[in-house]
């Protein structure tokens, strides 16, 4: 199966202002998308069933975006069909003392999937050299060689069957504001806003230019990034069940064969 | 909110003969239960979402069962329509030597839910009171204990914000055989068979005699024990997701305020 067009070519320089937030592919509106995302989900939760039973691969799914970018709203969309039981959602807050202690990697390893999981990172390793760069919490020696180690670990990953899919959420500046004023403006959304992204908001352009060097160093073969239009919440969500099933389809997952000689068994 | 009517008083004697493992309820048939059933789901989603935006309750929730008895399959349907994002499963496999040289509750504690989220426990703590005794890798000067000891875990779990509700999940012997023949018979659940579950199926009396004391001596205030009629699969499902939104209903779940000073933040 061929791969999704979202999908940052290894080694592509990438500029997100050629990227269009708005994009809605083949799709007209919302109602016009919908069946076929449903379909994508119902053939996801039939793939998790045997993922799991299979307990091979694991499949590790990261997404990245600026505030108000959907990572919510994508996971509780994107996996609501799948079984609780199989899927583990991470969201990494600001480290605690003890894993402000460790290696930057240390806290996001141990919470890559198993085998026959699949594990989603809600923000990401990728912090190291989004906010950690454009904040200056970490210093550039420090930080520039943070491309290189990543995808030495990702590619160790790939080695050992955790299969990596990373969604960048591709939204535009204006939509950023309509969605913070809406988390103003709705009683049931306040909780959702925090000042400090508004703090985060003035380095608009410096996150962008951190995107696109992790979107240009980071897209790998065995752990590729797609940069997903999200002005459109309907059409993100097709976007990443498409990739995600795409890149399922073409594992050679199959239910684990029966113990020997399970004819024979009776059961008393 | 009234308490279910499968829930274990505290201080009652459970025999589990006089429970029924086929009632189903005022329910006709399935047909009849799923609408019913689908209310609960829809209003579980919606409770989550206050539970994990106030982040100050937890809630732990148990399944034990004989082999075959549906934990999987519950867990799959009742939790279908929560956000994976504030929800996490733990299934408790054969303990790892690093598990085996803790204290026994060890393990347990480290997945307990954090405050919003809904922590999922398939088997729990409870084994060291059911397999570990029936199958003597415990002594009973040991095992004895551990019902205080795990009353008293739990209630300091219960002062801390963490709601507890623990199930059990209760087919006939002819009931598990069935499904156990179905695991053999069907290619796509050979996975799920075990051969070791025709061993534990021999000791069948003796569990549900570990299962009685268990139910008699832990079923708490703080925390609960339900025995669920588990044949139907449908009416399982029905008592689960009605004890839940019950309790939880029971709550002072509200979003929480939002920052002070609000109405005057402007979005640049």
């Amino acid at each position: 199966m061929s791969d999704s067009p979202y999908l940052v070519k290894p080694h592509s320089k990438v500029n997100l202002k050629k990227y269009p937030t708005n994009d809605t592919g083949d799709f007209k509106d919302k109602e016009d998308a919908e069946p076929a995302t449903d379909r994508h989900l119902k053939r996801l939760s039939v793939l998790q069933e045997v993922l799991y039973a299979q307990a091979k691969y694991s499949v590790l799914i990261v997404f990245q975006a600026l505030d108000a970018g959907g990572k919510d709203g994508a996971i509780e969309h994107v996996f609501s069909s799948v079984n609780p039981q199989g899927c583990q959602v991470t969201s990494f807050k600001v480290p605690s003392t003890e894993e402000k202690s460790h290696d930057y990697l240390w806290r996001y390893h141990m919470h890559v999937p198993a085998r026959g999981m699949i594990g989603i990172f809600n923000r990401s390793h990728y912090e190291s050299l989004l906010v950690e760069r454009v904040r200056k919490f970490a210093p550039e020696k420090v930080w520039s060689k943070r491309f290189d180690q990543i995808n030495a670990f990702e590619e160790m990953l790939a080695a050992e069957d955790v299969i990596i899919l990373k969604f960048f959420l591709h939204i535009s500046k204006e939509e950023q504001k309509e969605r913070m004023e809406s988390r103003l403006l709705d009683a049931t959304k306040n909780w959702k806003f925090n000042p400090g992204d508004l703090e985060d908001r003035k380095f608009w352009d410096d996150y962008q230019e951190a995107y696109e060097d992790v979107l240009s160093k980071c897209s790998t073969k065995h752990g590729p990034w797609y940069v997903v239009p999200s002005d459109r919440k309907w059409f993100r969500n097709w976007v990443i069940s498409d990739a995600i099933v795409r890149k399922l389809e073409g594992l050679d997952m199959k239910f684990p064969p029966p113990v020997p000689g399970i004819e024979k068994i009776k059961v008393k």
